[in-house]
């Protein structure tokens, strides 16, 4: 071990001296790490905040292993209209199992779904919400669920867009994560979707392993079938990972307090104070604000699918950064 | 991003180059990186497991992301007897909370405890040891819980070594997290024991890191607590790390199946046939079986203690190699 980390260190060392010589270093400060951000507040926030940890002997240099962010997933790294991309594959799901559940066809809120009736399915409820993920999400192996979901991440495209929804994540949020990877944070998702629903997708285009993905999740049984092991999924609720499960979910996976949270909702609020309101290093709490009705959505408190409210209340006080994503994002979507 | 890609990129290509030209290759191949392994059969089916798996354009590669190793702790990394360390915690925690408890004078299984009735104490099985880590690990925050077992860890001693618990770790085992590290292995610990207990003090002595730490849990609720955000540990258990719950932890924390697993008790034969079990790449299993008396302890399935013995029984049948602690480490704990 030793000898492996004295080559590290050598390795290291020499890189440092090459990156000097070869000019790395400045032609590094000269290209734009966030260039899809304007030079508006949140980008000047940004490169703030990242310079603060990462220069040695200031006060606010945070060592490396400690540079934690966490980024919620649905309308902050990817689309969350007209409905979450969860949401839309348990839909389809039900209607991919209609054939082996006759009585779906009387049954809410699954009738609501073949019907394609949104207004009852709507009406049901988080209870009903619940029960359409149980009944898609659980009843087969970790395997099986991973191959469903990646077929349907591989083939479904969004109504509006007509894309696939891996390629309605946000250009600037990319650029984000890198410029935060590059300076030495981990970066981690920490979505109120389902765990195992983004950790098939998640490392190819976010660049996030499955080991960094934190969400929603149900019950596993470990049994041996047919004399190999599988992790059978149980049609039951383990955690809910959105509100006050945020700051919770954060402690069981990464077990230390992030130093910058990325949100746009309600949802967002208490893992955006764990990670913010403390008398620890410097923090940085960032709110998307979806203001670009033309080249995306606009919605807050008073919209239809509203839930940024108290969180917007709370940036003011906290002086979390607002990201206004008409005014502060040059793009929207990657460029293909 | 693509600019800090870039400069990964071409670091990584210069560092190749620099490892060629100063010969750093040819050091390391000359440089035994498991000095506290005898040249024996364990040691050969390490090397040659993570040879298979480095190798480029080898049948047996596997890429870095996809090179997960899991290490149970209790046995496996560390002591475990005359009890588990955190028993040991739970034991001084009970007699430290004891005067705001004088109920537990006549409750057991504290009576038993706080009367050094070691045999009661046993008696009270499973029940009576959950009912004591309750007590002693929730009703205060995580901060707080991570100073008190912080602190406990530095001043407590093992009785038979008079030393810090965390001197207890096995050398060799030190050496093969590094040897694996330095070969782009993620190194996870998957105890049987608490996370929060063993995430203060791993990534000092183990060279993990918090957020690769898989545990048992208690549910933990987030609340404000005079306008500051707190995770508040509450005395209900949420998760059992052991036997087949140790698959589902890997599964919820790692969200891949590992490619090594080590152990060394039937608590581990889950972790290991779901690491192991698969007609996946290449696998290493192996088991820490404890054959020293006179350096360490000698157990298996015949001991007082003893709890290898269905896993024994099933390293044979997969092909899992067994560690003969006597004949195969030359060394047993680190050298100050």
């Amino acid at each position: 071990m030793i000898v492996a980390r004295n080559i590290l260190r050598l390795a290291s060392g020499v890189l440092l001296g090459l990156a000097t010589l070869f000019g790395v270093a400045s032609a590094r400060a000269q290209t734009d790490p966030l260039p899809s951000w304007n030079d508006t507040a949140p980008k000047a926030a940004i490169v703030s905040f990242v310079k603060k940890a990462t220069t040695e002997n200031s006060p606010d240099f945070v060592p490396e292993p400690e540079r934690i962010a966490v980024f919620d997933n649905d309308g902050t790294l990817w689309v969350e209209h007209p409905m979450y991309v969860q949401l839309a594959f348990a839909l389809d799901r039900v209607k991919a199992q209609a054939p082996s559940h006759p009585e779906w066809k009387d049954t809410q809120p699954f009738k609501a779904v073949l019907e394609n009736d949104i207004k009852t399915l709507a009406a049901s409820g988080e209870k009903g919400l619940i029960e359409l993920i149980l009944a898609t999400h659980g009843g087969m192996t970790s395997d099986e669920f991973e191959k469903v979901a990646s077929d349907w991440i591989a083939s479904a495209r969004d109504p509006k867009y007509k894309k696939p929804y891996t390629e309605l994540v946000y250009q600037p949020m990319l650029e984000l994560l890198g410029y935060l990877r590059a300076n030495g944070f981990k970066t981690f998702v920490v979505s109120g979707g389902g765990i195992e629903f983004v950790r098939p997708w998640a490392e190819k285009v976010y660049g996030v392993p499955p080991e960094q993905i934190v969400g929603s999740s149900i019950k596993t049984q470990f049994e041996m079938r047919d004399g190999m092991p599988t992790l059978f999924r149980l049609p039951q609720v383990n955690f809910i990972d959105d509100k006050a499960g945020k700051p919770a979910g954060i402690n069981a996976h990464i077990g230390r307090r992030p130093i910058a949270a990325f949100g746009n909702s309600d949802g967002d609020l208490e893992m955006l104070q764990w990670t913010t309101m403390t008398g620890g290093s410097v923090r940085l709490g960032m709110i998307i604000h979806h203001t670009d009705a033309e080249r995306e959505y606009a919605y807050d408190r008073q919209s239809e699918f509203g839930h940024l409210d108290e969180a917007l209340e709370a940036a003011a006080i906290n002086k979390w950064t607002v990201v206004d994503m008409k005014a502060d994002w040059k793009e929207i979507f990657p460029q293909k």
